[in-house]
């Protein structure tokens, strides 16, 4: 919340993030950040139906982490009874406290909820793979489309396709952008002026830069993933199920390297992501970064140890500059 | 050939393929085309060394290929005692012929072939998929780096790392651009002029295009190639072993389907090259996709059905158009 203060106040477009976090807080950071800005914002949501019947080997999942479990000193995990969507609650709160700026992966939103959050004007923007997911969304009537290039860290936005799509930014821009009319928000890999500068002239409207303020000092994340992700070369990110159950992009460490030689197939979402919490939690006290989902995408050695603020304003100077190198062809 | 001799008559810098070519064969195309252009003009070929020692099962392969070798109406194929290695050959031919550009892939040229070729000024062109080989590259002493995105199509060049390295092009560019010295020429997914000035903004010096010359009327692939680039969408490219043994992109066709459902894993390269000529040699004739290798990028939705000068022609206006829609930024 504070990286979406700072983001807006410098005169970005910040987010936070609904996902994983009870409505109640997802409300009060609302709150909380309309105390640091007046600026618009963001709110982002998984879309309803994200939820996959549950998949796997329960047993062999509990005993593959239950080893990990042990050797961080907490009890092991127990599988929940069934998975809540809580889209609809979040939607009553998105609704209620007027957010104007609504994004989401993993779908697209019901007609209902178009209906209810265009009744306050809120800006939808959802999240596409391929060119067959922009044109649902722009069918759906959805205001803007995210363009998930491959680079992209975190979650595989795919939700038409039954494997991950993985089309690089430099390819997948310019193709969503002739096939759609709404506006294209290019993201993956963008990390500098020179990646914003790139995706505009590949036919985008705005960038959506995640890794790159990861790092930032207002950023929530880890200090231990934080300093993974500004060590990390390149060529450091994979992508795995073993987090969530849902394909995503981040750092392999020690746990993507142990679920990948287990023969212990990741449930699917997010009964994965209910097993691994507590993982994830334990590690983050501890400040070891072998159990943290290290989401980052593939500009990682890009990554700049910074406040938000002074991100943006170098962002607006390497724009200049960019522009300026590719000023002589037009 | 006669697509080399047309983009270097066109302002561009034409290549021949030395690869699966005898020395002879080549040494004809390079007569060839220096008969209908003066311009400089490059000739690519594999780094020595690019073989790699025999792996695989053979019995399966074989069972596996004879199948498909009986559809196609012809003997199937024996494995060959050896692989050759031609790159001292070719090595003689680029400098008798004193070939003004080599590029290479699949690794590094050694001391003494860089030694020979720059004696008569030729201008060498290695391929990295990462910062790493970039920095390899630049140390040997080539001239200048293709940095090969995963959106390519064909093999991926990597040499330095266990598996293929599939960072995207724009996350890949800007990295190796700060990371070296010698110019950086972007390839993948770059296939108009919008790729182009996105290339030259993350800090490219030039780009390599494959895919969108691959379809031009002056291109020598199969009709059934052509066509099946042609109707792709940008999300029908896969990688694959099972045509030459090493990692390339294609259009997803039935021989790469069956392949993966295969339990017979590909051999190493070049052994399940020299298995698979007689097939996409049959099927080349037949016309028949299914069973030839549709290398391609992953902006295939891009390709046009035009001549290359035309296609050198539109990218020069489109070049302008990009840049003049980044040009407020600067």
């Amino acid at each position: 919340m504070e990286l979406a203060a700072a983001v807006c106040q410098a005169g970005g477009l910040g987010c936070l993030a609904a996902a994983y976090n009870s409505v109640e807080t997802v409300s009060e950071h609302i709150r909380k950040l309309r105390t640091m800005t007046d600026q618009p914002f963001a709110v982002n949501v998984f879309a309803p139906g994200s939820n996959q019947p549950l998949s796997g080997d329960v047993a062999a999942q509990l005993e593959f982490l239950g080893g990990i479990y042990r050797e961080l000193g907490v009890d092991p995990p127990t599988l929940p009874e069934r998975a809540s969507d809580p889209f609809e609650q979040y939607l009553d709160l998105l609704v209620s406290e007027r957010v104007p700026i609504v994004s989401f992966t993993f779908g697209i939103l019901p007609p209902e909820a178009i209906k209810r959050l265009h009744g306050h004007d809120a800006y939808l923007i959802g999240t596409a793979t391929s060119v067959e997911e922009a044109k649902l969304l722009e069918d759906g009537g959805i205001d803007a489309v995210i363009a998930q290039g491959a680079e992209a860290g975190g979650h595989r936005g795919t939700f038409a396709h039954s494997d991950p799509t993985l089309v690089g930014t430099i390819a997948l821009v310019p193709q969503i952008h002739e096939a759609v009319r709404i506006p294209v928000i290019a993201s993956g890999g963008i990390m500098d002026g020179r990646g914003v500068v790139a995706a505009l002239a590949l036919g985008a409207s705005a960038v959506q830069m995640g890794t790159a303020f990861l790092t930032t000092k207002e950023s929530g994340a880890p200090a231990g993933y934080k300093a993974a992700v500004l060590q990390a070369s390149e060529n450091s990110t994979a992508l795995t199920r073993a987090f969530s159950g849902r394909w995503a992009r981040g750092i392999r460490n020690r746990f993507m390297r142990e679920a990948e030689h287990s023969s212990a197939a990741p449930l699917s979402f997010p009964w994965q992501n209910a097993l691994t919490t507590g993982m994830r939690k334990r590690a983050a006290q501890l400040g070891n970064p072998d159990f943290l989902s290290l989401w980052a995408g593939q500009g990682t050695t890009m990554a700049r140890d910074i406040s938000a603020a002074d991100l943006v304003r170098r962002l607006e100077d390497e724009i200049r500059q960019a522009a300026q190198s590719v000023a002589d062809l037009s």
